[in-house]
């Protein structure tokens, strides 16, 4: 397997909100080990112990940093139990954090995934409540300063996979669902770009749009319009307005499109 | 004109909230064409598409930072529509964003503005949703490692500015209003400190403070009182309290000064 | 007095929150003097004013960072008055902030705390009512790129000390409070891990807890528990849930601790 050589950049994916000094902590440990590490957060705010919402941002970020980042995510419900630290090699990209499906997105044939088993490289003290700390911001330093995977830990094969429900395809019509929610109250589902004709009708939560959007200002404000999200799925947006909000709609509802 | 040394410092100001991964998008885009861009974050919570509050951001921060300092804003509505993306070179400073008036406190006389009409310098793949990562990132990154202005754009002169709303003089009687409530729930007027004479009598929200004071906490908890604030604008301010919040004011609210 | 190599790290602990662009102008006025100042956010979002917060904020976060960090801390009810601006030195790490408290957990007989009172570095014009922005971060900036304490200010003995509730030890039985309430909804005390025996009853509002648990989830979801957080206290937590929340527990709520 050949060597990638590292960006330098390690970003971070937590569910640990910006009060506590919990972020502060792992990017000392980081810092002490690696001082030229350039720290990108790419956000804290994940709800508390919400695995599939942290897949989905790695999902739509990890790609576009530089070939030889190293992706720090810890959403870890399941921490100082024995579920296993793991390492993710993916396209050029490093991924290090709890093995409980929080990398699904990356684990694909192509990819290699390491159990962390070598204390060596975490801290003296390993905490039974804060392996972001202890685990995964030390072995994250080492691997951005250059160290392989392989000095830090063994291959498995049996790493944890969540699925991310997905859309069913029956002839002409796509079931699919509510993903994700973002700030502008864009709702994103599972349906993929490519899934979607110019002009689909799609259904949610009894209200119907014809076709496909270029973008999310062509129309009237208060107008309900679907549009291929940036990320490359359908979203239901409202123009100037936050559709989720108006709509009541949350993660897990179904979602209709029809290409005629 | 004469060229300017870089600093080698992006900023970023958005409404892109930092639940979302939109904002390390942006940081990826950038860091992958200037590995070594310093970034700083001013703020990703201006209210979603809200261009003033933005703007207000922007002029009191930007002549903080070394000359040389590429500055990446996006707050944009109108984003995949005509709206063109501009460059505004202006005090040393370079702004990138949309024209959509959100640069109008640094478009005047001695002000540069550019049409950003090279795709060379945007991702390959330009969508309708997400110019920041598409357009402003990439173009800001080579701004910062040293591109000029005149290679990526063109110059314009019909830039579109917005004019936030000016106190009225009478005599010795200045109308003004509110243009921001800070954190700590401080009245923000658009009356300047030069406006102001000490022994002035301040009138909001039918209370009335006399006399300017010096620092917030010169008086007793709770005592209204009026202060020139760190940004150079009259404030409303309760001490160890929050003004805005007790007073029930926002931004837009009508202030009269009498300088007797 | 050894000098201590500095590591180019400068933290920074506020009250300013991430909506104005109050951090971004004090990042600007660091970079400005220090460019290549490594600057770490731990958190803007301490309580407005709340010196306690941020103490222990502190206490848990500066010691990981890398020797010859400086770590500015601002929550400053007293700006624009007599309260002096103050550096402390203590094992290894320099603070610069406000001498109203926030310090105290460094302040021991080997600490230095100094009065900085030579306004060459601080910015030209001092505000009444932004010294983090004309005081502190020129004065970080300056220490982090390798300025001496005795060069900017002179040794005082008369630092403000805040006491945080100690826990009252009975024979067997400690007598303890809330402290802080993480993001997680963890009840953290000021009892120490070497106070508590693993056997060990623990009583907050009225709730009773056999033993000390050594994770959050070996237990079933919903039950209460009390462990050792990663900061060395005694925390109440909720398996899978936000105990803090279910039980209404607050900062200053008395914790009895009894060992067998």
């Amino acid at each position: 397997m050949e060597n990638v050589t590292r960006s330098g950049i390690i970003t971070l994916t937590t569910d640990f909100g910006l009060n506590d000094a919990y972020v502060g902590v792992v990017k000392a440990v980081i810092l002490g080990i690696f001082s030229k590490a350039r720290l990108v957060d790419i956000t804290h705010n994940i709800v508390p112990q919400d695995i599939l919402e942290a897949s989905y941002i790695l999902l739509t970020s990890v790609k576009y940093f530089p070939a030889g980042t190293v992706h720090l995510a810890v959403v870890d419900p399941g921490v100082g139990t024995s579920r296993r630290p793991v390492l993710v090699k993916s396209k050029g990209q490093f991924l290090v954090g709890p093995d409980n499906g929080i990398f699904s997105d990356f684990i694909d044939e192509s990819a290699k995934v390491y159990f962390l088993n070598r204390p060596e490289f975490f801290m003296k003290q390993v905490s039974q409540t804060f392996h972001a700390r202890d685990i995964f911001a030390p072995v994250a330093a080492h691997l951005a300063r250059g160290v392989e995977p392989e000095q830090m830990a063994e291959t498995i094969t049996d790493a944890v996979r969540l699925e991310r429900a997905r859309p069913v395809v029956e002839n002409n019509r796509i079931l699919g669902s509510v993903i994700y929610i973002d700030r502008f109250g864009n709702i994103i589902t599972n349906i993929k770009a490519e899934q979607v004709r110019e002009n689909a009708i799609v259904r949610l939560m009894g209200k119907e749009i014809q076709g496909i959007s270029q973008s999310y200002n062509e129309h009237q404000a208060g107008t309900l319009l679907a549009i291929i999200g940036s990320a490359g799925f359908l979203e239901i947006a409202l123009a100037c307005d936050n559709a989720a909000l108006r709509l009541k709609a949350g993660v897990g509802q179904p979602v209709e499109v029809r290409n005629p």
